[in-house]
This record gives structure tokens, C-alpha cells and sequence, in this order.
């Protein structure tokens, strides 16, 4: 039976990034060797990197001034990094749900922290408004996480703020054009929309690095990472490679804005579906729903068949639909991969069930 | 035409741990989903986890009171987190090579470090010996890194000193049996040894975490990872079960016994070689000859020839043979995936070259 991939990170990748990343492992580039055998160093290799660096500044119009590096660790790493490098004194966090929260948590070990805006107290329903007006002028910067996958709440708009702009965009970078002009560092970990986990993305404006007044451990010292274009020590080369391919999809299939254009497509359509359907409701104040993690639960008076449509709906294929355990109830991940496709087969499996009650 | 790999990492893996995890990146357990896709929390992946742990216990008779952890970044990054976990006052370090250099470098950002032994002023051509009776005894801990990629020197006995002893393995892990119990702590980036590249596995003592006189970031903090069975924020899955693929491969080949046993026969054979061509000499004390990288040069009046070898060599199917710019020469590196069919064809290339002048 086909399978409709929800996962919510590590999630849906498009197939053809799949096989060829497979093919090559067998025998990357004629080479009689592995992908996984490869050395970083081989001159093979530089070239995946390179291309992945243009890659990215093509898609998402990076200007000049900015430098785009791959790490390992993962985001929750840089949920350190970003303040170790860029921290002097205070610094201002928009506390809009549970990685929000984590990144805003390391950043005290290096500092002041300012929570600007928070939508916790309505168990982070909606993204907060209003936060550029409340970021004081001496903050070092704003630390912003653009969706949230756990609560399915999304800013699309690049904010206007007088201090430098800083985004953890785990969940939706090269899901949607962004200003990046407009951000001194944006980070992301590849495992949603652009590889499989194991590498994590840093965008840098060059000119921001090395202002911190700590002396840094090598490993975290942005600078250390951009003059040795992310080959100080051996990166992840398969998941690099992985998102070569990702990249070469995104940009065959029309770049970024096409890539939102379908994103909207999608979780307007099971929006749609979730406003109808008499069974659910939606978690998420309407101006905050995310494009790439639609939350939803059931209504009180059906709520007893909540464990009855997980399981209707995992006979019909979807996969990953759970919602986490903070929201419950259900939550379609529709990442760069996801297909209209996946989402109609989904609403079909909400009509399906809905005419049984 | 069939490649020998020769590279120092990432570098040779068995076909079948290639070919295993190129299926499942097809098709993962038969979900209809690619491992690049599944999530780290879905069931299937648990096992894979839980099972790396169990064969790493088992292949190294790890005793009770140790974790394994399996963490992204590389074993540069445990260069800051290793003294960031341990060092409270003061901690020694054997300075046996490049990266031994680095770590201790890294050390100093936390605490007074003294350089024990060093064979620097001799090119690191030698492993030091009687480091042990000059270690502190109110040092916290004694680093060493037991195998030298760079340089081809390797300490292959498990050191006796009366303070906690933490090593950096990565070139040597799981390719001899170790005493595990000596050791406070062992790390090693997985891309030589055990795994595709982008998994570093640290091996702690559980009642050593927790003493450091510092607060650290939630993902430098080890008990982080402990506590969470690796599974904190989204580990690096595909990486994590091409070294699952390894270690069952390690066990079905008789385990760090027979490992260690056919890199003693691989390195013998090629040291033969090299000792006895009139062309070469190996560039390393006998008594500290690394099993893992078997390092040489040309003897002063064939210098010239070494391009012409190299290409000789390359031609013939060697691949990654060039040495470390810092010793130049060649270099062999034979993890344990590498056959005694490779170092054959290398010694063939070798004396056919001889035979030419």
C-alpha cells in the first residue's frame, strides 16, 4: 500500500532526491567507490560542497557579505552557538514555542535575555504580534524561530527591527522566499525540508562575526567553520550530498517561490477541509497557521474517537500524523516534499471517516 | 577497474554494510519509506539505537556503569566537550600528533593543562613512552589519543595511571579489544573504523558526569545525551545505522579479536614491503607502527620519483595513498574494512615499480 509520509522531522523526501542519493552510495560518480567511502578531501567531493553553497545563494538571493556553512550537531547546538558568537551583553528572544524556548534558555548562560513576546500563556496558539516595537535598542540582536513545528504556528514575513535579526528556520527554510538582507544569522537543521538529519545550515553576514567578548572554543567560533568553508574537520558527507540533491530539486521545480506557492496550496486545502469536517477544529489562531505543520484535534463531543481515526487513517497509508504530545490529537507535516497527493488522501481518509459518525 | 581504498577517513566500508544501507535508504524495514525519511522517534528506529548500543557493550566488554552515546559534530567538537565535562583544575595531555594537539589546545579554555610527553621535536615519528609516571596525581584526567592518523603511530596497550584516563580513538576504535574499564571516557569520530562520516560515539563512565565546576550548555552537557539515550534533539539516523550495518559486520567477522588480528597481518605485510623495497622507508619508529595509517616515504635518491609511484600506484587502482602534507610520502590506511586483496595489490604496485629502476 502507498504510504503518505507526515513525519514531522526527519520527514518526506522527493524520491528522485531518495534513489539518486542511493545510487550514488553504491558508486558515487563512476568512481567504483562509495558515497560513504569517500574522503572530504577528494576532489570529488569539494565540488558537492560548492554547489551546495550556490545552491543556496541562488534559491534564497543571499547577497554578497554573507557567508553559508555546514555543521553537524544539529540545531539544538546552535541554540548555544548563536549567543556564545554573537552575545555581548543582552539580547532579545521572541518566546513563540518549544525550540523558541530552548534556544532562549542557552542564550542566559551568556547574558542578559530579554523575552520581547511569548505566546505561552495560551499554550503557544498563536505566533506573537507586535514584538519589533518591544525589542529594546540596545539588544545585541532579536532571535526569532520563524514555525513552530510542535504547535504549528508560523511567521512568513521578515521582521523590521532597528538590531541585528537573528532566525532558527528549522522547519521552513526553503519552504519561502526571505529577505535574508535583512538577518545576521539564520540556522536551520536540514532534516525537514532540504536533507536527511545530520547537517545543519548557518547563514552568516560576515561582517557580524567576531564581536563576542569571550574567547570561543574552536569548534564553535563561527569563523573557524567560514575560512575553511565548513571543511575545518570531516563534515557529514552523505547528508551534505543528500541536500546537493535536494537543492537541485527545489530549483528545478521553480526555487522557493514556486516552493510556497504548493505549500500554501497544500495546507489550504486540509485547512479547509479541518474548518468543515463537523469531527475536528484546528488548534492555531487562523493569521498564525503554519504552511508546514498543520495541527488539528477533534472536537469534545467526538474526542473518544481519536485513537479510532489514527488508526482508520494509518490503514489508508499516512504516516507520522500524530500530534505531539504538548497539542495531541493530529499533525500533517507538509514539507517541501509533501505532495498534493499526500494531502488529498488525507482529507479523503477526514470525509471518509467523518461519513461514518 | 577494481579501486583499492587506501583513504584516512571517511575511508573503505564493507560492500555489504554499503549495499544494506543503500537498500534501506530504498525501502527502510519494508515501511515503504526511505531511512532518509522516518523519523527518529518512530518505532523502527529505536531498535536500531538500542542495538548499535548493545553490539558496542558487547564487541568492547564494556562493564557495567558506562553509556555509549552517539552524537553529531565530530570528534573536534569533543575536543572542547571532553574538558568542558571533566576539567576542574588541571588536566594532562600526551601530545603524540596533530589532532592530540588540537584537543589539548581546546583543554585550555577550561583549566590548567600540562603536556606530559610529546614527541613534537621529532615530527611525532614516535609514540612517547613513560608518560605515565609523569602524570600529576592531582590531575584530573590524563587525554591521549591512542592512534596518530596523521603521523602512523599507535599506542596499542591500555595505559596504567592512578588518575581517570580518557582517549581520543577515532582512528582506532573497534579495531582491537580495549579494557574499557581503565578508562573514564573513549570518543572517536565514526568515519574511519564504523561508519559512513557524521556520528562521533563517546563511551563515558556515568559516575564520572556531573562534576565540573561549570554550567554548561544543555548539548555540551553529557548527561544531555545520557539521560536521553541519544535521542535529546534528532541524532543523525542514516549515519547512526550505517554504523549499526558496521558493528553487526565486526561481529559476524569474529569482533575486535579477529580485527585486530587481520590489521596485524594487513600492517606486517606492508611494513615487510616497505622495509625490504629498496625504494621506500617507513617514516615511524618500529615500536610505534600504527596498524591503521602505515606511513612511508621514498628514500632520498628515488625522491624524484615519487609523482611518478603515485600515478604508477593510482593507475593501478590505489586510491588515497597520498601522505598528510605534514609528513609527505605516502600513507595506507587500513580500517578494518580494508582486505588483504587491497594491501596485495599495493605491494604488487610497489615491487613492479622497484623492478622498473
Amino acid at each position: 500500500m502507498k504510504k503518505y509520509n507526515f513525519n514531522a522531522g526527519p520527514s518526506m523526501l522527493p524520491r528522485e532526491v531518495i534513489e539518486n542519493t542511493a545510487k550514488q552510495i553504491l558508486d558515487f560518480n563512476g568512481s567504483g567507490l562509495s558515497l560513504m567511502e569517500i574522503s572530504h578531501r577528494a576532489k570529488d567531493f569539494q565540488p558537492v560542497v560548492d554547489e551546495c553553497v550556490a545552491l543556496f545563494k541562488e534559491l534564497l538571493q543571499i547577497p554578497d557579505g554573507y557567508s553559508v556553512i555546514f555543521l553537524g550537531g544539529g540545531a539544538s547546538l546552535q541554540f548555544m552557538q548563536i549567543p556564545a558568537n554573537f552575545l555581548i551583553k543582552k539580547a532579545a528572544y521572541v518566546n513563540s514555542g518549544t525550540w523558541a524556548k530552548k534556544a532562549l534558555k542557552e542564550a542566559k548562560l551568556y547574558g542578559e535575555v530579554i523575552e520581547v513576546a511569548t505566546s505561552a500563556e495560551a499554550n503557544y496558539t498563536y505566533y506573537p504580534s507586535g514584538f519589533e516595537a518591544l525589542v529594546p535598542a540596545d539588544a545585541d540582536y532579536l532571535h526569532i524561530t520563524t514555525n513552530n513545528t510542535i504547535y504549528g504556528t508560523q511567521l512568513r514575513k521578515d521582521p523590521c527591527v532597528a538590531v541585528p535579526l537573528i532566525a532558527d528556520m528549522s522547519s521552513d527554510i526553503m519552504s519561502r522566499p526571505v529577505d535574508v538582507s535583512k538577518y545576521t544569522a539564520i540556522y536551520g537543521g536540514a532534516q525537514k525540508n532540504i536533507a536527511m538529519a545530520g547537517v545543519t545550515v548557518v547563514i552568516l553576514k560576515d561582517d557580524m562575526l567576531g564581536k563576542a567578548p569571550r574567547t570561543l572554543p574552536t569548534m564553535i567560533d563561527y569563523r573557524t567553520h567560514v575560512e575553511k568553508g565548513s571543511m575545518f574537520n570531516t563534515p557529514p558527507v552523505v547528508p551534505i550530498y543528500s541536500m546537493l540533491e535536494n537543492l537541485r530539486w527545489i530549483k528545478k521545480n521553480g526555487g522557493v517561490e514556486a516552493a510556497a506557492q504548493r505549500a500554501q496550496e497544500r495546507a489550504d486545502l486540509l485547512y479547509a477541509e479541518i474548518d468543515r469536517n463537523k469531527l475536528f477544529h484546528g488548534t492555531v489562531d487562523e493569521a498564525s497557521r503554519s504552511w508546514m505543520n498543520i495541527c488539528f484535534v477533534m472536537n469534545d463531543e467526538y474526542k473518544e474517537l481519536e485513537k479510532t481515526f489514527f488508526d482508520f487513517a494509518t490503514e489508508r497509508g499516512m504516516v507520522g500524523i500524530k500530534g505531539h504530545r504538548s497539542v495531541g490529537g493530529f499533525r500533517a507535516s507538509c514539507y517541501n516534499a509533501q505532495t498534493i497527493e499526500g494531502v488529498e488522501a488525507f482529507i479523503a481518509a477526514m470525509r471518509d471517516f467523518e461519513a461514518r459518525y
